[in-house]
């Protein structure tokens, strides 16, 4: 399978949507007959072939639906404040997708330096990040068309914990749970996490979050998490955070 | 402690190295009396004094020596074919050293597309991420000025696998074991892993090792080794090995 005759048509119309279209037949040059590989997004590939090229648009016939298995367990979901350089958390978006999650978020805290998230730009990153890596889901990229409570691709800490959300939830952050005075004990996220049960993790912006937001996150059911003895940038602290929900959930195969 | 007022000085000579004294007078205009902190990137800090600062020069007092404990087990060494595009290798090796590990070395492989890395580039790059995460070690860059058999700042593969070395010694690679003939089973990487044992893990480059490689490693005493379904990227294979490799020798302080 060519990596670059994967295509992503969430609606699987039997024509390309323009970019992938423009891809197909004007920077690959596919021709009438051309076997393409389509992924809808959700969890199904496509085999095809190419029936006409016109212009910038490329229609298609289904040869074979292959469902895939999901590769692993629970829902990964992670929430972070986005970093002051856009080019940080775009690199996360991508390693993540190749990681595999299931569910992104951005969040507007206090110490935020950054206050708007690129939707469209982002949602590019996923999809091609999903091409590349040969994923059969899309994750999830919370935003504006998505939830009124998004606005500029962000959601206001207050907002987001305050919303109704299934399994386990979890709030990194620096400091000590003396300094909380509440909400109980602080553990390493990797001795909490649990299979197969959907998990919700909140990564602060290169400031944390401040110890009234930290509060907020326990009374609402989040409980304090460390990700060990490392001082992490805000990205990576996203990006392991994912690999150590994939580890949790992923199904041993080898 | 102000990010920026942390100093790499590997000799702890009294005056601040080149561009370190440069970064300290004419970026930050510290004075005279001014506090700044040291790493020798040996495992100890130390909080100093400026007591002179001329031109491009700086030099200091030590106040206080401070030996650190190391963060975690073992011996975390990582080898892997450098990708094509460098900025991918920089930014494993930015994040490498945030996670934390020890050693790292670049393998000219049969299907590497890449012949050079600047070992001086990569070196700075540890040196930064070392200082911007408050790390006491330095990660050991395996390069011309310590082995003749680097060229170019990279290995080549045979030469690599014929070193000896110490503990344990896995290769990843995408072959089915079937397809190797020899080497006994594949498995998946964290379940192998044991703490506190030095451990060398192999990445290859895009297009993977060669059959032939891998057969090599086996028949030298490396393990083949999975990182589970999910289609990464070499620098991210690298990036989760490593964090595993972290993972599995971290010592539990949250």
């Amino acid at each position: 399978m060519k990596e670059e005759r994967f295509f992503y048509d969430p609606l699987v119309s039997g024509e390309l949507p323009q970019e992938e279209a423009h891809h197909a037949v004007k920077v690959l040059r596919l021709q009438t007959g051309d076997e393409i590989w389509l992924m809808d997004g959700s969890g199904t590939f496509y085999r095809a072939t190419i029936t006409a090229t016109t212009g910038h648009r490329c229609s298609y016939r289904i040869e074979e639906t292959l469902p895939q298995e999901r590769a692993w367990e629970g829902h990964i979901h992670l929430a972070m404040a986005p970093t002051k350089l856009m080019d940080r958390v775009e690199w996360f978006a991508e390693k993540a997708t190749e990681i595999g999650f299931d569910e992104l978020s951005f969040l507007d805290c206090q110490f935020s330096e950054r206050r708007v998230v690129k939707e469209e730009r982002i949602d590019k990153i996923l999809i091609s990040a999903m091409k590349q890596s040969h994923k059969a889901w899309k994750p999830l990229l919370n935003c504006s068309t998505r939830s009124s409570q998004f606005k500029n691709g962000m959601i206001r800490f207050k907002d987001f914990i305050c919303q109704e959300r299934e399994g386990d939830k979890f709030i990194c952050h620096c400091y000590n749970q003396e300094d909380i005075e509440e909400g109980g004990e602080k553990s390493l996220l990797m001795d909490v996490l649990r299979c197969s049960v959907p998990t919700t993790v909140l990564i602060g912006p290169e400031g944390d979050f401040s110890i009234e937001e930290v509060r907020l996150a326990l009374k609402n059911g989040y409980r304090s998490v460390s990700l060990g003895r490392s001082r992490l940038r805000t990205e990576t602290a996203a990006l392991v955070t994912v690999h150590m929900m994939q580890l949790i959930n992923q199904k041993k195969v080898v």
